[in-house]
């Protein structure tokens, strides 16, 4: 691509570091923001600059947060005692969207993963440990997804929480809702039938 | 969405407003953001901003430039009796790319559009327009989309230059190079009949 404005390649240049964003991409957003008024860039170059200088994570359970507890730790109706796991705060979204789980949760940041170089260090696993040595935490449920880093990292966890009166969970895996069994791949329906629950569990909502 | 943070959801909210990105990716985006250096970040943000204030539209053909007149209206060795009409600077990008133009465009900023609200008072026409009545013009091609406001647009412009000793030509339409024959839509295929080409044209390169 030859441009005829050096600013506007910088430009395309910086938005194309974006996941996801090519540079046809990146001149589509550019030339979108030369015809807008200039407070349209300001508030979104503004917004950019807050949430780097600004978003802390929380220090229990590293949620992103503005305050240094996060508003579901400092919550007093949750229960204290039930820790959700999970990779990342995209997870606490959807998860707190179902408004099934009254619980805390633990964002890892991220799944060991060797290909990666991501190890055990690189996670907010001690501070995990740190929370469960407080005593309070009678349950904690693994919420990463099923694959082999997901697998890895829950197994991690599992044996360094052996020597604590904790019952360990993991959210259960089966065919979702709506889904036509012929469809389903083997391993989640198989699951779906050794993880069976009784009947009566689905007709009572809670 | 239900955010833990107001400057992310602030962020979010800002980064969905660009043309063809969702929250989802916008969550996506920002939280990448969140993981860079703050360098990273701040060259982004600084790319746009100095975009917005310090790029220019060149005074003669309106492409966009960081100078007043742009590196191709400026250039010694370009044809000046030649002008391209385009839509956008996309556009002189991509006949740039070619290698086969040596003559010099003139951007519109858009397409009269009834149904948009753009008319012709809102696009270039008239800087064009005193370009040609400075009688250095000896032909003006069409290079818009071939749809109904560019249509419009190309002929709009052709009755305005009537009175004008002015070759009007526009860019062949016709079958890719490339494509199969019995995949072409019928007005193309038409055209490309209609407008065929000595075949000794093809041979020479130029």
């Amino acid at each position: 691509m030859e441009f005829s404005s050096k600013l506007l390649e910088q430009a395309v240049e910086e938005i194309s570091q974006l996941p996801g964003i090519g540079k046809r991409t990146a001149l589509r957003l550019a030339l979108h923001l030369l015809k807008l008024p200039t407070e349209n860039t300001s508030r979104l170059t503004k917004a950019l600059e807050q949430l780097k200088e600004k978003v802390k994570l929380c220090a229990s359970c590293y949620n992103i947060s503005d305050a240094p507890i996060c508003y579901i730790c400092s919550n007093p109706k949750r229960d204290k005692s039930t820790i959700c796991v999970v990779e990342d705060i995209r997870d606490v979204m959807a998860i707190e969207n179902t408004g099934q789980f009254r619980g805390l949760y633990h964002v890892l940041g991220g799944k060991i993963s060797p290909i990666e170089g991501v190890g055990p260090q690189d996670l907010y696993i001690e501070a995990l440990m740190d929370r469960i040595k407080q005593g309070e935490i009678k349950e904690l449920i693994f919420a990463l997804s099923s694959t082999m880093e997901g697998d890895t990292t829950n197994f991690y966890i599992y044996r360094k929480v052996q020597d604590f009166d904790l019952k360990v969970s993991t959210i259960a895996r089966g065919i979702s809702v709506g889904d036509e069994l012929e469809y389903a791949d083997e391993v989640t329906l198989g699951r779906s039938i050794m993880d069976r629950v009784l009947f009566e569990r689905t007709l009572k909502k809670d």
